[in-house]
């Protein structure tokens, strides 16, 4: 047990924009209840931001300066809370305050997902814990759901909605029939959506993400750029509405999978059954559904943004690493990626070698033979199909909307470059990969 | 840190049921990966068990025996499961382990929702651990998210679909227009229910469940005696109907909340918004919604229950205690309900006290006047009308079905009263209270 159980622990929080502003609040207006469960106080003794009024905090009790190395070589900081986003200095600053023996707790999903094995190496060589809960899904608590709660599974497969961005706007695609560009703009008057809206709507967000769930549910270092990423830019409302007729939805997913022939990691849309429940997770909602070989599928589902609901992540982790203090323990309980062994040897899939239905959406005349030509091709590629949709829409374009049953995508990226060859067909085909998400889905 | 490193952490199981089976099962499928997680083995070296043939362990290494009170007694048991169920010799096999310095895990969501608190504070005397995930919701890791994922937050509201058979049961009810009587018969033989179906379709067990969650959501002493009880053997496949009709499902819902009022703790059929993920969780998977004043609602579904599923939390328990005590460390990290001050003073509200939506379906004869006389009773009462629905459908009688806005429960007793004494109601009302599951809900 640790002697000084009436000193507060105390915080200094790196970058006060939403997520840092949000985990003052929070520590603030839920103090009285945190204490109770913790049994000791928690306090902001610090903080380093560049964008704030210091005379705000002239009567806080909290000391504010601009620079970040200094809060994270003051003796008196227990954690260091990372919220300055980015890469530079946020790297450095997190290092330093690992290498200093501070406790660190990061919103910052790009710096863990693209460097968090060196930082781990750092956290683990100082016997000191650097914690990330609200990098994935804001304040749904699935890292600790992936490297805790179902820590008795070897885990098949997830799946998950987790950028809410992203998920907004199919959800209005859909529901009022809009086009991408019409709800993307609606989106950033919103606030849902950046100026440069790339991060989010072409999934590099949601491969940060993807790319920290997969190590720690298959036990594999972080390998972010070996983690494929396709948007959502290119869906039509029409795509939607096939989808629909077909009994489908369309999601924004980040899939990984361990397969006989590696990890796949994944970010596209992805057609999936209207039963499910993930495919019910409308609007920013963010959600995960994890299959583990004992337990099944579950999932988890809840806000993946704003300043409240992340804080709630950041503080979950404070008040983990609180309570191991409190028991004199420094060293992280749960190794940082779940797993005291990594697996080293597990190799990541090549897009082009992975499984999945499709759905293909071909633009073609309407003239007799198109079918039959299309149907060879993809015959000849070994691919069988699954349901068509066959509608006129204009007097002479027929889209041509194909349901396939399983195949390797190396096969379907030949038979889509041997059917866009056709005379008959008149533009690019629309391919947009179909998962069950069913009890084993083959792994 | 523990010099036994290379030692395995031995592991004795009380009963060997479903549970007790597929834990041993589970630890011996998976034990590769959780080594790798844990950096130890875990291995099962004792099985206390009157229904086993002990021939089959023969060559297993584990040692197998009628008695369980021998096996708390060995020294060389580190974790004991308790996979007995009821209370005797349960509760004396928990103490008596404790006592004798084990952590346990349990399973028997009887034994901590009535005997709960006894247990936990003999394991706090002792320093060792009594840790229950596998209790509550089967493999969805709920409990962690409760005590751990959520600890930052006060938790306004929690609901739950928390017995599976019940939500079976409601499914087949509203999918195929079926009697709840056949329906149940059908449970029975599928093995969802048992031959006495009382605890599942009454709401005992769903009740147990909820006097654990809510006793870690607000920090309260556990107290089953005080939480509402009421089952689903009264709903008619056309009070599923009416409600779809209004936009409701209706779901056995176990509910806790803090209000003005206190702590309210129930366990009754409910309508709520088709709209919500919640109802949309059919069959017998199990999900629960929590609302968190920082994080807002998050949702946890899938199994809650089956060998596999119930194992995967068993094991999971069984990884925490191990990874704190690869530590060097016995006493529990996480305080047993959460919190290391309870909450004494939060009073559990009476059901006349709560406030809540209705829906009533009055069996009246179609004669003029009888909705005048009903209006006129409720108005009397304070209760505002939502929705009617009024529909023939004998030549004599016109159930009247009615969603009021919140009332308090005791002036709607007041008010079934006096409508059930009106000449032209034909039999007793069915009453079914509605939630909104929104933001905030009031509390």
């Amino acid at each position: 047990m640790n002697s000084d159980l009436d000193k507060p622990i105390k915080i200094g929080i790196c970058g006060f924009g939403t997520v840092g502003g949000g985990t003052l609040a929070l520590l603030q207006s839920n103090g009285d209840e945190i204490s109770r469960r913790l049994g000791r106080n928690i306090q902001v003794s610090r903080i380093a931001s560049r964008s704030i009024k210091i005379s705000d905090f002239d009567e806080s009790g909290i000391q504010v300066a601009t620079d970040p190395f200094e809060l994270i070589s003051d003796s008196e900081v227990d954690i260091v809370i990372e919220t300055l986003g980015g890469f530079d200095p946020a790297f450095e600053v997190v290092r330093q305050a690992l290498l200093n023996g501070k406790h660190v707790v990061t919103a910052n999903k790009a710096l863990i997902a693209e460097r968090g094995n060196e930082l781990f190496s750092v956290a683990q060589d100082n016997g000191v814990t650097l914690s990330y809960e609200s990098s994935v899904a804001g304040g749904i608590p699935i890292i600790k759901a992936l490297r805790e709660g179902l820590a008795a599974n070897k885990i098949n497969w997830l799946a998950g909605i987790i950028n809410g961005t992203g998920n907004f706007i199919l959800t209005e695609m859909a529901d009022k029939q809009r086009q991408f560009d019409d709800v993307l703009q609606q989106a950033q008057e919103l606030g849902y959506a950046e100026a440069d809206p790339t991060f989010d709507v072409e999934g590099i967000d949601a491969a940060h993400k993807l790319t920290i769930m997969a190590s720690i549910a298959f036990g594999i270092p972080l390998q972010f750029d070996k983690t494929y990423t396709e948007g959502i830019s290119h869906i039509k409302p029409e795509d939607i509405n096939y989808a629909a007729e077909l009994g489908y939805r369309i999601k924004h997913l980040g899939i990984a999978r361990l397969s006989d022939k590696g990890v796949e990691m994944r970010v596209h849309p992805t057609l999936i059954s209207r039963k499910q429940l993930l495919a019910n997770v409308d609007g920013v909602g963010n959600a995960v559904m994890v299959h583990g070989n004992a337990v099944g599928s579950t999932l988890y589902s809840g806000p993946g943004a704003g300043a409240a609901a992340t804080a709630s992540a950041v503080v979950a982790d404070i008040i983990d690493i609180a309570r191991a203090m409190e028991q004199g323990i420094t060293t992280p309980i749960v190794p940082a990626l779940g797993y005291r062994t990594i697996h080293q040897d597990l190799k990541v899939v090549d897009i082009e070698d992975i499984e999945s239905e499709y759905y293909l959406r071909i633009p073609a005349k309407d003239v007799v033979g198109v079918m039959a030509k299309i149907s060879n091709i993809l015959q000849e590629c070994g691919i069988s199909i699954e349901a068509v949709i066959q509608k006129e829409v204009s007097s002479d374009s027929v889209p041509i909307v194909i349901l396939t049953h399983r195949a390797v995508e190396k096969q379907m990226n030949s038979a889509i470059s041997a059917i866009e060859q056709l005379q008959d067909i008149v533009g690019t085909i629309t391919r947009i990969r179909v998962e069950t998400l069913t009890e084993n889905s083959e792994a």
